[in-house]
């Protein structure tokens, strides 16, 4: 393995903030995210684009678009936001959205209790959004959530995923986010399956999303890199959670993962200090995120000697 | 990977404790130990023949294995103990350790300011023990300490590490721990050296021991395994701790390495629920302890599910 360059995803703003029992203001959000260009995280997902209703914390995500692009004119980094189906979609395209992601999960009973839809049909859904998005030139990819594991039917077969994969890539998306949403994959099957569908696809349209649910986030994410998997999802100061393990960890820490990588010989991008500080941001805000299980050697050890 | 067997020796009552600011009494090691055994961990360090004044955490080492014997005639777990020289040996001796572990350091830096000594010199005296064993016909295994790193030499080259294996197992030494003293290995550095070990040694006869410093002990533990490696230090709670990291974890902890290799499909042979209450007993005991962290998981879910 040589070691290159690693993409980072930040979720906080999005999948970290969604699943927190505080709800932010816009002007918080904002903060957050302000604090991650800060430090030069090179993808953030910023909001989703859903009922205000069912998910208050990301009402007003249109609004937050309209504020990026008026305050920070100048910043590099790649904003996303979630999009459940056409709706969201053209509520997305009206906000400008430069990268949108859609979610498909691989069984149909979570697809169900979701989203009402069998996964076939959630397949088309994706699918029809991706044809408009092609029309519009519009940037769009697709996660295939509980890629290894459903909370109600197990562990899933790895052709369900390469499927699901296969039409969603034809139809236009331009990556794959191979998602274990609820923290429940490890090392051993992260690596067969990215071994697997490197094997199929394009390494470079894929990535991995883990959730620390079970203290194996970082393992996960170096059987992937393994793998050869280039780009990840995390979440600063492992904002995020899992409802099915309440005093468990959320999703693996963007500082965390850094530091690992950075660690590893790969570049990221990311100003470390900077990004601490986003973390203490972000554990300011919520109250309840309690920063990634290497921050404190960051802060003691890792930034003292690099200063 | 064909997941089979891997031996967890849980190093928590020697390791963990000596770097505890609590010291705790006789009794209340003799039933941390205890703990370990009711839960059927396979291997257990139990203390340190070292001077009681230098160590006093680890006083009276040969009264708690001539306790152990007396208390614990039926146990399976191999009972080990640390020795540093000649004269831990025969106390060793006297106290009839099943199990004996001396400790050579790769940089002659940390093994100057440790015990005053060179690495060769260092090794020499280990020689001296490893043929004084096999004459009396004891069981000695060998560290290889700061095996990726020294905090005051910094990287530490494969050469060293296979040099000093060569020369101990050929002494005699019955295996070989390559340990990652400070907590400062990443998984990629893991996997490449433990490969090429495999590819020198006999894999049977190589262990490995982490530390959760960087929050990468579950990882590191997973690259060694693809590695090929299936026997592992771990202290139970993760009770240690590096002096140079104070606030970051210590060892990495037990339940957190048997849960996830036993999630990969790899038996232990451990019992989770009696290893959480030996956990339990451990944060209660020494009163800074945190648990892995798997452990809410584990409790909260996994112990439920499988009950």
């Amino acid at each position: 393995m040589h070691p290159d360059h690693i993409t980072i995803n930040d979720v906080g703003p999005r999948d970290g903030l969604q699943n927190q029992p505080k709800l932010l203001s816009k002007d918080q959000r904002l903060s957050l995210i302000s604090a991650l260009v800060d430090a030069k995280v090179p993808e953030i997902e910023v909001g989703a684009f859903v009922s205000p209703k069912a998910v208050p914390a990301m009402a007003g995500t249109d609004e937050l678009f309209a504020d990026l692009a008026a305050s920070l004119k100048n910043n590099s980094s790649l904003f996303s936001a979630l999009i459940p189906n056409m709706k969201g979609f053209e509520l997305a395209m009206s906000a400008k959205v430069p990268l949108m992601s859609l979610v498909v999960a691989t069984s149909n009973t979570m697809n169900l209790k979701n989203i009402r839809m069998t996964t076939h049909d959630s397949v088309s859904v994706s699918k029809d959004v991706l044809k408009a998005a092609k029309k519009q030139g519009a940037n769009v990819q697709a996660y295939v959530a509980t890629a290894w594991a459903c909370p109600f039917e197990g562990k899933i077969s790895a052709d369900s995923v390469f499927s699901i994969t296969e039409q969603l890539l034809q139809a236009g998306a331009s990556s794959i986010v191979i998602a274990d949403t609820i923290g429940a994959a490890n090392p051993l099957e992260v690596n067969q399956l990215m071994e697997a569908m490197a094997s199929r696809f394009d390494l470079s349209q894929l990535s991995c999303h883990f959730h620390d649910t079970r203290a194996m986030g970082l393992a996960n994410v170096y059987a992937a890199i393994s793998a050869g998997v280039r780009r990840f999802d995390a979440s600063i100061a492992g904002l995020g959670g899992c409802p099915f393990a309440p005093g468990a960890s959320g999703n693996v820490a963007t500082e965390d993962v850094v530091m690992m990588v950075q660690q590893m010989g790969f570049s990221t991008g990311i100003d470390m200090a900077l990004l601490v500080k986003a973390a203490d941001l972000a554990i300011e805000l919520t109250g309840s995120a309690s920063g990634g299980n290497a921050k404190p050697w960051i802060e003691n050890y890792y930034l003292n000697e690099s200063a």
